[in-house]
This record gives C-alpha cells, sequence and structure tokens, in this order.
C-alpha cells in the first residue's frame, strides 16, 4: 500500500464522515424486545487487530475494523513509538489475518527501547507510559486558540445529528477533529481511544495541524484522551460525558481547554477558560432533552 | 494481609454498596458552567494501579483507587493466571507505591507461560487470549437460571437509585452480581473491566457462585465482558448500554443470556432468550424518561 496523502486544509466540509451501512461495520441480529415479541437490530462489529512496528508485534486490539491503516499510525503516534509521518515507508494491512504493519525506512529507536521494556516488565503498554509523559511535558500548547458558547452548543448539535454508526446500532464512541463547530475528520470505533488514534492517524498521513483545531469526543475526560489531544497539539477538548480527577490535572499542567458534560445547551469547563468566548447562546437552540427527542423522531432510534 | 472471607451467602441484604463518599475517591474541582458563571464539581479519582503475581509485574491499569486486592484477585483469576483463592497464600498492598502484589504458595505455571509469551510478544494480555479461550469454551453454563421481566425492570431501577459514585460525580462505570433483583455486591470503577473484576475478586475470595447469580454492567455488551462473566460462572447479563456483535455471538456460544439496552421497562434479549420469564410489568412501574427525571430530583445531579 502507498501512503494517502489528503489535502484536507483546502476543503473547508468534513472528509472523513461515518459510513453507518459500508458493508462489515454492522450484522442484523434477532432476538427478543420486553414484551417476548421478536426484535431485529443492528449490532456493531468487534474483531480483533493487532499492529506491528515493523518485525516488532505491538498490540492486538479489538475495533469496529474500518480504517485499520489509519489507526495503526495513529496509535503508535500516541504512543510515541512513530514521531512523524516522514519516518513512515509503507503501511500494509491484512484484512483476513486481521494484521496492519507498519514499516519505517529504519528500524526506530523505539524498537529496541520496547524489546528492552517487554524483557523486563509484563505489558510493555503500561512501561512506555514513562517515554510519553516525558513527550506530553515537552508540548507548548497554543494560547490563541479560541471557542465560542454558540459553537460548543452548535458543534454538539451537529456531531449527534449527523449519520453515523452511533445513531445506527449504538454501543460505539466516536471523536471528532473540528475547525471550530465544523467536524473535518469524523472516526468512530467500539474504543474511543481507537477512535482517537484513527483520527490522529489521518491527521499525521495528511499533514494537518491541530494548533487551530477543536477536539470533540463522546468518551470521558481520563488521562489518557487528554494526552493523547495534547500529542495531537490541540488546544481544546470537548466531550458530551464527564471528568476524571488526572484528566482535569494533566489539562490544567498542559494549559488544554477542557469542556465535558456538553449536552444541549449546558456544558462545564474545569481547565482552560481562558479560550472560552461565553456569547449568549441563540434562544432557539435545543434543550438536550428536546434534541434527543427531536433525533429520535428523525432516525426512529430506540434508545 | 490476611486474605478476607466474608459470608455472603448467609445474608441476603447487599454486603457491597457502593461508598461515594469514601476519602479519596472523588475531589472538588473548580470551574465555569456555559454561562460563564463559577461552579463547583465533584470529579472522580484516576490513578495508576500495578498488579503483580508474585515477583512478575503483570500489568498497569487507570483505576479509582477502592478494593485494590479484589479488583487484582479477580484480574489475575479472569485473565486465566489464577484459577481459585486457594492458590493465594497474600495479598499485599502498597496504597503510596499504587501496587498490589498477590502471592500464591507455589509459583504458578502462569508464570512460566508469561514469561514466555512476554519474551515472543509485545503486549503479553493480547497472546494470553488463547489461554482464556480454552477455559471459555469449557465452561457448561447451567440450563436452570431464570430472571423475570418484572425483576429486570426491578433490578435497572434498583441499581440506578442506589447511592453511588455514578449519581455523585459521573465518569464511572457499575458492574453489579445480583441475586434475582437484588444487588449483592456493587462495584464501580473508571473502567468497566475493572469493575468486573473488583466483583470477581469478591466472589473468588469470598467462595460465592455465579451459577444462581444475574450479573448487571452498565457498560457495553463486548465479548470482553460476556467472557468475564462466562468465567465467573454467571448465566445471565444485563446492561443498559448496547451490543456487539462479538459479545452476542460468544454468549450465544456459551448459553448465556445477553440482555442489552435496559431502561425502564425495554429491552432486547440477543442471546439465551429461554432463561426469561415474560410476566406483564406492572403497571405503575416508571419508563425510563420519568425514571430519569425522578432521579434528578431525588439526587439534584446534573447529568
Amino acid at each position: 500500500m502507498t501512503i494517502k496523502k489528503h489535502n484536507i486544509e483546502k476543503d473547508i466540509a468534513a472528509i472523513v464522515v461515518p459510513e453507518p451501512d459500508a458493508e462489515g461495520l454492522t450484522t442484523l441480529l434477532e432476538g427478543v424486545d420486553a414484551t417476548g415479541a421478536p426484535a431485529v437490530l443492528p449490532v456493531v462489529t468487534e474483531r480483533p487487530l493487532t499492529i506491528y512496528l515493523n518485525r516488532q508485534e505491538i498490540v492486538t486490539t479489538m475495533t469496529v475494523g474500518d480504517q485499520p491503516q489509519e489507526m495503526a499510525v495513529g496509535f503508535l503516534f500516541n504512543q510515541n513509538m512513530l514521531l512523524s509521518a516522514d519516518d513512515i515507508s509503507a503501511i500494509d494491512y491484512d484484512d483476513e489475518l486481521g494484521v496492519v504493519v507498519v514499516r519505517t525506512a529504519h528500524e526506530t529507536d523505539f524498537e529496541d527501547k520496547l524489546q528492552k521494556k517487554i524483557r523486563t516488565s509484563g505489558c510493555a503498554q503500561g512501561t512506555l507510559y514513562g517515554d510519553i509523559m516525558t513527550r506530553f511535558d515537552a508540548v507548548k500548547l497554543p494560547a490563541e486558540g479560541r471557542i465560542s458558547t454558540r459553537q460548543i452548543i452548535q458543534l454538539s448539535k451537529t456531531v449527534n445529528m449527523m449519520p453515523s454508526l452511533y445513531l445506527k446500532a449504538g454501543a460505539i464512541h466516536a471523536c471528532v477533529l473540528c475547525s471550530g463547530a465544523e467536524p473535518l475528520i469524523y472516526c468512530e470505533d467500539i474504543g474511543r481511544h481507537n477512535a482517537a488514534d484513527k483520527v490522529a492517524g489521518y491527521m499525521l498521513l495528511s499533514e494537518i495541524s491541530g494548533h487551530d483545531k477543536v477536539f470533540y469526543t463522546t468518551g470521558r475526560l481520563t488521562s489518557e484522551m487528554v494526552i493523547k489531544t495534547v500529542l495531537m497539539d490541540i488546544p481544546i477538548l470537548i466531550s458530551r460525558s464527564g471528568f476524571t480527577e488526572a484528566g482535569v490535572r494533566l489539562a490544567r499542567q498542559a494549559g488544554l481547554t477542557l469542556i465535558g458534560r456538553a449536552r444541549g445547551s449546558r456544558f462545564i469547563a474545569l481547565a482552560g477558560a481562558e479560550r472560552i468566548e461565553f456569547d449568549a447562546p441563540e434562544p432557539d437552540m435545543l434543550d438536550d432533552e428536546e434534541q434527543m427527542s427531536a433525533q429520535r423522531k428523525l432516525y426512529g432510534a430506540k434508545r
């Protein structure tokens, strides 16, 4: 496979959107509902994908299965095993085996490090944490990023109303790279970290900078999500879900704007509120329960 | 530390319940709301815990921090690294270091296996999967487990209304071992798998059998959650969240009753419906939106 280089910055419209009807992402399964009547439900796929860096097996993760190349590249970048797209010479993917191999022109010192850590520890992922934190500590997020209350409300609404695997089948998380309230790269996966890695992979392969963007996730604002966002150089992170204490602490340390519980016209910011412009929300903005009810009517989703 | 042996079967009432006000589980953090006004929010703790089996480091996981011994034992059991509580000679926990060491009288062959796998692979967790599946395939769930529609509705309501870290701070998952509609062991954690491991640890250390119980989780019904439930020998798994295809496939293979989207008086069963007795729900049972609204009034929770 040759490496795709998108030219995203030139288009304003979203260039990666969910394709909920793509083959292989959902299966119709039969069961019964609470009355005992037959029910048929679209259910998301969950399959193992093993990521290699050159000849080194790195991790096996459960994924919905789309965008394996981008996910592998984003994962290796967010794990500090790849520093830029320039290192990549090829990405090979075998759908049948569920294996993706990211190849670099020269073997990286990360493979050496990895081998050493694997020999001394049960799980390389935990012990590479120190390296990631060294890079995390070095990131200086740009001070000038801005977002307004209206944009936050509009963005949540746009993400929630776009056709997606979530609206079709549920049981999935979304991560969306945005320019203001405009979605650019919208990825979904059963693991919220996989969805974030897919976005990171697209950004790296297409040379999209994060410094003037906004990151939206449906998942909780944990330390890992904050670390990934900061490593992607994105100054603003928004979620409809809640916070953990470590997530907030790391966001404050890095100067990341951290906005949680963003539903309808409400949200809470626990870090970096200086980037928020508090313009009054438009009076006709739906509140979250109205919005959910409107969604149900639109899509007939039973959730 | 000596090993606690509870005598749970003799008491009907729940013996492990959330303690949302326990020290160290939440922190009050200051921020701003959508109008720019100051807001103070309880936020859950997230801290690393490293699990050792004797001298072998196994994994570092992020956890809310309570019940570390039970979580470590349950994790090792669910990973097929421990087969019964009889093997355990001691469990040492160092709160400051965030380390828990499960000691066995004799070094187990799992440590040998682990060492070998670690040498050949990036992450022992992925590659021990084969061993877990061998044990999964061998489990015969009891055919006679039963649950009624009324019990499912009552159980969801009870779990949602009990004081919990979720009601206090959000951003957390619950797993609950139940006898019919009655919660027995109710554990919470930022990772749903950690919450399941805590329950498994309590069951193992207290010699509580799963064959006549029901397992409730707030998390999605993924392959990993189904595997853990089956390894705990529990024939019925209920969630308020949705399904993945692999979760349903494994449930059908093992003969597990898999009930998802359990909210208010609704649910969908995609496996093992023969264990469900469809008695009509009582007319005064609240539907899910009424229930959520009642919860908000009760607890003033802003979610």
